[in-house]
Formats: structure tokens, C-alpha cells, sequence
């Protein structure tokens, strides 16, 4: 039979526009495939402006007036010519011939040319958000930044975990969890075990909830591996429209073991944090300044200007001594029990001019596993790492290590009883935090909204797609 | 106040195990730690190898006598003293002083020292698997796997996208998802807005699964910025327990805009499976000789002997052929409207001697979004990837671009209108692939079950933490 296989010898597609870009291979036939973004008529030529979304630049074409009608704001087109230069340097192709690929009727198409909308409008119709230079940007920006975290963290030695979405666990405790069971009632009837489950008890035994932090986990992974870390979705079953809050979300999460203090995982954060902006904005600052072209305040160097200085670390008491003093400039209230609220936070790192850490918090305001000061047993070894725009972008802690102290604070749950044995067999004192990447890329590219970060995002009431 | 906040200088942790063999700074002071592998007794001398997780290599350390109780199997200990080499070349710490950070009771502790366990008992403990040798050397070839796929599609120009993991499309139509909803009953009947609503319709509005595939929500991005991917988990509610199903599962994704058939798809897979295994043996190799060590048949050059040849290309005409030809060598049924079993998957890989495609399939056993050849509308350009051990590996198509032949596949389910409007304005040809990202490392590891290729897994009646 072999001998009637066909083998094939494969051709490669044309270039993308990155590549063009990239290659600058001038005075040579080239073909191109994009989206039309503008159409510029000038005496006897049609200037057009094509992107395809691998780059923020676009390409422009010169062409024949008698290509009018194949030159469609938001059609797809495929053009071939000569890649010439422009007195300039800009690159632009002079056309020989152009293909329809895919028209673009106006009727119901939500954008026209040579305007811009707002994001509440664009994100109206999240399946042709990618047609939208910006957003684009966005896109581009959020991969470079995973792709250098994800970098940054293998050089440094951590793991790579992927902690479940599905877990039985509900680690902050908070209840605002979202609950998991088959669709189909058939499949229900066909897996139960017992008549007195409830539905959602029969697939997997017990209840089981979307993930709200990966972090008992890691820490499980992180007692015979040492560094290890997760970037993944995590979800909140909240009723909020707020800025800086979605259902579904992405959170760094990492977890040390052998460490000491806070201290080390301060380090840890202060180290990864100027790293991964520094190579990001090496990077990504032509993009940032696309997405801030039509604000005349944004100032790129300002804004990032913190990154030679030294991060401020305030103990609780520190921080809200600073915030009572300034009382009459918060809305929300100031009092010692309730914390700090957000926009306290962010008077806290306008006060400091430079990201600060909270340390050293009342017990009451922290979770269970969160280890007590030696000389404090009221204070817990907590930060909360707090930037300017957004407030708290990470929270972290050394964890509770001692057996006994950690039982005594946990719930008689018997979900987590394989937690307690982390502290049994082999223990060692590990640390961590968990960091927001939405909200860490919301303030790296000044974007408003936590919904317009991320490609489909999903809060109380919507779920598009 | 800011005269009040103190300025932290940050000493650093003690170096990692893999630091210390790659710095190798012979005849210095050293303090390492980890958790005690073995202990030997030879002389007046004990010997001990300790591993910290973030190398294969264990580290040995030479002791006095009087040690004896401190190193207990399991436990983790900090050792100082000098750091050496053997006659061999091996390093060794001559150990002045060693402190027990946590000991290790042996009561209820699943491991005892040099026994060697089965997988299914070591996946009894979860939340202590990662004290296996074998399985932190799964974890960090899991870890590299991701990372050089990461950057292989980076280089190439592709684009991660976070696709969701809630959806409100099922994309392969199967049925067999999870739904979700919140946990809280208070949220529900505070977030309710009419009262016919289900109590899983309240929170989006409607209802809501986990994600089965991100393909669709890839397209809408391939629409704007041509070449995106994905990488993270999908979910099936399916009740088997099968060595290569999950109920979470991770899947590669990848889209392509301005494709012209299938043979793009085809070499798209051949040079991304070809460059990231050879990357992933180059690195990881060791590794895999480690999970291996007991099995005494496996050879890692036959294993990989194809990495230089040509895959096979099959239409499924002629893989139907080759199997039909073989009728009395399998157990499960030969019928041409079946499809292919996993038996005959891995019989015609065997067959081919090379991984191969199975090209061009009736329509009845393909996807609604599968393009129709042009000379025969019974036949789909889609393709399975199959390899030796697991079967396929990945499905892919060329996505059917004509909105008309579309519309009349569809489903008149309205949420899936917008996969439509993707045909309608400035469309253009599409193709992709899915590749089961644990199945592919089942593989590259000679794991049996898929519950060993992923930390925390989950199938029908287990989620465990």
C-alpha cells in the first residue's frame, strides 16, 4: 500500500507583515495579505494603509484608481507589487495587482472608517474586537508580557506547575466560589453511586469548584521541588461591574520553599517585578504609546520612573498611620479593623512615589495560613505589594509552619487535612504571593478597564461567546 | 512619616541543588538542603543523597557516625561543610554540621527508603508526590515541554491568546460538558432577574460550561491577527478512566489566517512536532532515561528513530485500505462509517514506521466548521496526527470559509451567530490543529497512564484536593 502514498513537498506562505517588516527586502516583488484600515485618494493614486495583526505598523499600498472598488475599509485583501521605500523610509508597496479575498458590507459591520470608538463600544462585539488596531496592541503586549514572565521565572529556577481548575478545595475560604457538575441529567443518572448525593455531588464524589488560587497546591508541589510557580485562570463568583474585577481572571502564583522571612519573598517580588517591566518595556513601549496615542497626558517616562528607586516597605501600623493622618481625603472609611481600602492604596503609593509593601498585618485580616510573628502572636507575616493606578497588584506571606499552631487555626474540614501534612512529613518553611497579571498589565499599558486586558472577559451577567 | 520606613538590604537564599552543580565551586564552604533520599553506612562514615527538586541529580553527603539520627528517610535537613569532588568526578559535601529543619515520622508516611512503588499507589497521595524522584523528573519535563513550545510558536510569529475557560458555546457539539454555576444561594437569588430563569441561567444570563475547546474563540482572533494559539486546560464530562482521558485535560490550540488547504495545516505540525521534540530530547533526555530506569527494553534512539524521515500522509480511503487489509489483527470493529479505533491508529503508525496523517474524511464523521474538498462534497479537508503508543495526537481542518455552506451546517442556535458574521465581513481562510499537550508528553516519557503526565488529576469519581 506505502508505495500509493503521496508525498508532498511544501510550499511556504507569504510573508506576514512583521516579516516584511522585519526582512526590509526592498526593490523585490512581494505579495501581501491584510485587512484594509485606510483609504487615502491623492491626484491620480489610492494610498491604503493594510495591517494583518502580527505588528502595530501598518503597510501602505500605492495603487491605480481603477482598484477603488477592491480597496473596502475592512476587507481582507491579498495585493502583489514591487516593496519600494518612501523618501521617508517608510516602506510601501507600489501595487500591481490586487485580490478580494473577503468584501466587507457596511450594513451591520459595527466600525467605519477613519474613527475611533470607545471601549465599551468596542467590547459590544468581542468577535471583531481583533479588528481593532488597539486592541491589537493590547493582544500583542499581553503575550510579550507572559512570554517574558514565563521566561524570566525558568531562568530563575522556578517550575512551572499547571494547579487544577477544578479542586474540591476552596482555599481563601471566602465562599464566592462557582460550582461545577455535568450538563447532562443522563450522564447524572448513569455515574450515580449513591440515591442520596445531590447532582452535583455524583461526578466526582463530592462537590467540586472552580479554583479561586492555585496556591495549596503549589505549596504541595513546592515541598519536594522548591520553586515553583503557576499562571493560569482563576475564577470569583462575584456580583461586581468594577474596573479591576472579572470572573474569570489570570493570577501568578508562586511559592518558595527553604525561605526565612518575609523578607525573602519581598526580595523575590522587588526582583521579578523591575525585571520583567524593564524587558517589557524595552519591548512593548512603541505599542504602549499606541494604545496612549489619543491621551496628550500620558508621559512614559513619568510613569515608570520608579524603576531605579527603592521600593518603600511600611508595617500595617506604618501605612495606616499615614492614611489617618490624611482622613479627609478618602471617601471610603479609615479605620484600623477594616484595612485599606483602594483608594487608600493607591494614596499610599502616590504618598511614597514608588511601589510599596505593606508588611506585618493583624491576624484577623489575613487567612489561616498565614504565619504568626515569633514576638507578635496577633501580627501575621503578610504583604500586600501595592502599585500606583491600580493599588494591590500582590498579596503575599510566609506560611504557617508549625503542626500544631496551623491546626488550631484551620476549619475541622476534612478537605485539607492532606494540608496539615505538608507540615508533618519533611516540613519546611515556605513563602509566596499571588500576583494579578490583568491588573499588572492594566497598569503597564494605562488601560481603564480590566475587561478591555484580557480577550473575553466575563463578570456578573456576561459571558459573550 | 517616611524617615520612619526602613530600608531592607536582601541577603540572599542559600543556592539550589541544581545551582550548585552547575557552578561547581570545588573546595569552598557550601550549605545545602533538601530532603533526605538515602542513607548508607560504610565504616566510621555514613553516606547520604539528598534532592531538592529542581534537579534530577541527588546530591551526596558525607557524615560522621554520630549524624545517624539526624538523617532520617524523608526528613529535610540543612548541611554545611565543604564542597568536593570523588575520584569519579562526583560532587559530595564533606559535612561539618547538619540541622534538621523537619523530621519525617514513619507512621501513616506512605514511602519507605529504597522501595519502588507503582503509579497508581504513589497517585494514592496526591498532595505527596512530589517526594518521588520520578514524578518531579515528570514535572520538570512538563515544565521544559511547555516552555520550548512557548517560544518555538513566539519565534514563529504566533500569538498566545488567553481563550476563555467559561463559555456559553459547546464547540465540538458533544454534549458532553460541565455546567457551572455560583456555589451560593444568596448570590443567586440576589443576582436573579426573572423569575423563569434556572438557577444556572442567573449569574451570565444564561448558561454556562467549561470550555471544550478554544477553536472558535481562536478564529475570531486569526481574523485580525492571523497567527494566534493557545495553550492551557479543556474539559470533557465524560465518565471513563481510561490511560488517556481526562475529565482536565491541557490542549494546544493553534489558528492560521490566508491559508490556501490542508497542506498548510500538515506542514505547519510536521515542523512544529519535528523542531520541539529535538529541542526537548537535546534538554531533556537525562530525564527521560530517569522515569525510564526500570524498564530495561526501552531505547531512547528507536524510540525516536523517525525524527529524520518524512511523515506519512493517508488519505482515509487508503488508511481504510491498509486496515481492512488487516481485519484479523484487531479487536475492535472494521467499518468504514466507524472511523478508526485507537487499536488501529497506533497499527497504521506502527505500520508507517513514522508518525503520519490520515487526510480528507467523510463528512458524517467530522465537525460542523470542517471545509468541504472542492471536487467532492462528501469530503472534509481535515486530518488526524497519529504517533506511535498514544494514536492521535491532534485534529485539525482547514474551516470552511463560504458563509452559505456554512450557515446550512450550522445548527440555528443563536449563539453561535457570530461564528457567521467572521464569514461576512472581510473574511479569509482559516486552519488549525489541537494537540493533546499531555498525550504528547505521554509519549516523549513512555508514561502509560495520562494521570502521570499531569500533577493533579482529574477523571469520573476522583478529584482529589
Amino acid at each position: 500500500m506505502l508505495r500509493h502514498i503521496i508525498s508532498r513537498s511544501f510550499s511556504s506562505n507569504s510573508p506576514t507583515l512583521k516579516e516584511i517588516f522585519r526582512s526590509r527586502q526592498l526593490n523585490q516583488p512581494v505579495k501581501v495579505k491584510g485587512w484594509v484600515k485606510t483609504i487615502r485618494s491623492m491626484k491620480e493614486l489610492l494610498f491604503s494603509d493594510i495591517n494583518d495583526g502580527t505588528t502595530g505598523e501598518n503597510l501602505q499600498l500605492v495603487c491605480d484608481k481603477s482598484d477603488k472598488s477592491k480597496l473596502i475599509f475592512g476587507s481582507s485583501i491579498e495585493a502583489s507589487g514591487m516593496l519600494t521605500e518612501t523618501p521617508k523610509g517608510q516602506l510601501e508597496v507600489k501595487v500591481d495587482n490586487i485580490k478580494v479575498i473577503g468584501d466587507c458590507p457596511t450594513e451591520n459591520y459595527p466600525y467605519v472608517a477613519r474613527t475611533s470608538y470607545s471601549p465599551e463600544y468596542i467590547r459590544e462585539n468581542l468577535h471583531l474586537r481583533s479588528r481593532v488596531s488597539s486592541f491589537n496592541s493590547m493582544i500583542r503586549c499581553r503575550h510579550v508580557l507572559s512570554n517574558i514572565i514565563h521566561n524570566y521565572l525558568f531562568n530563575e529556577g522556578f517550575i512551572q506547575i499547571h494547579t487544577p481548575i477544578l479542586t474540591v478545595n476552596d482555599c481563601e475560604g471566602g465562599g464566592e466560589v462557582f460550582m461545577v457538575k455535568p450538563d447532562s441529567e443522563e450522564l447524572i443518572k448513569v455515574m450515580r453511586k449513591n440515591e442520596t448525593d445531590k447532582n452535583e455531588e455524583v461526578f466526582f464524589d463530592r462537590k467540586a469548584f472552580l479554583t479561586v488560587s492555585g496556591q495549596l497546591h503549589l505549596e504541595s508541589m513546592a515541598h519536594g521541588l522548591t520553586k515553583v510557580y503557576t499562571l493560569g485562570p482563576t475564577f470569583r463568583a462575584e456580583n461586581s461591574k468594577s474596573a479591576i474585577h472579572l470572573s474569570e481572571f489570570y493570577m501568578l502564583e508562586l511559592e518558595e520553599s527553604f525561605i526565612e522571612s518575609l523578607d525573602d519573598v519581598i526580595r523575590t517580588i522587588t526582583k521579578m517585578f523591575k525585571t520583567v517591566t524593564k524587558e517589557f518595556l524595552d519591548k512593548s513601549s512603541d505599542e504602549i504609546m499606541r494604545i496612549n496615542k489619543s491621551n496628550k497626558d500620558f508621559n512614559i517616562e513619568e510613569r515608570f520612573n520608579w524603576m531605579d528607586k527603592e521600593f518603600q516597605v511600611l508595617t500595617y501600623d506604618e501605612a495606616f498611620k499615614i492614611i489617618k493622618n490624611n482622613e479627609n481625603k478618602f471617601k471610603t472609611v479609615v479605620d484600623y479593623k477594616e484595612g485599606i481600602s483602594k483608594e487608600q492604596e493607591i494614596f499610599l503609593t502616590n504618598y511614597c512615589k514608588v511601589p510599596c509593601f505593606v508588611i506585618d498585618w493583624p491576624k484577623e485580616q489575613k487567612s489561616f495560613y498565614m504565619r504568626q510573628k515569633k514576638d507578635n502572636p496577633n501580627i501575621v507575616e503578610a504583604l500586600d505589594f501595592l502599585i500606583p493606578q491600580v493599588g494591590e497588584v500582590a498579596g503575599g506571606s510566609v506560611r504557617e509552619d508549625n503542626y500544631d499552631r496551623l491546626k488550631a487555626k484551620m476549619s475541622t474540614d476534612e478537605s485539607l487535612r492532606w494540608y496539615l501534612d505538608l507540615r508533618k512529613y519533611g516540613s519546611v518553611t515556605t513563602g509566596g504571593f499571588g500576583m494579578g497579571f490583568d491588573r499588572y498589565l492594566q497598569y503597564l499599558l494605562n488601560i481603564h478597564s480590566i475587561k478591555d486586558v484580557i480577550p473575553f472577559p466575563r463578570w456578573a451577567h456576561n459571558c459573550s461567546m
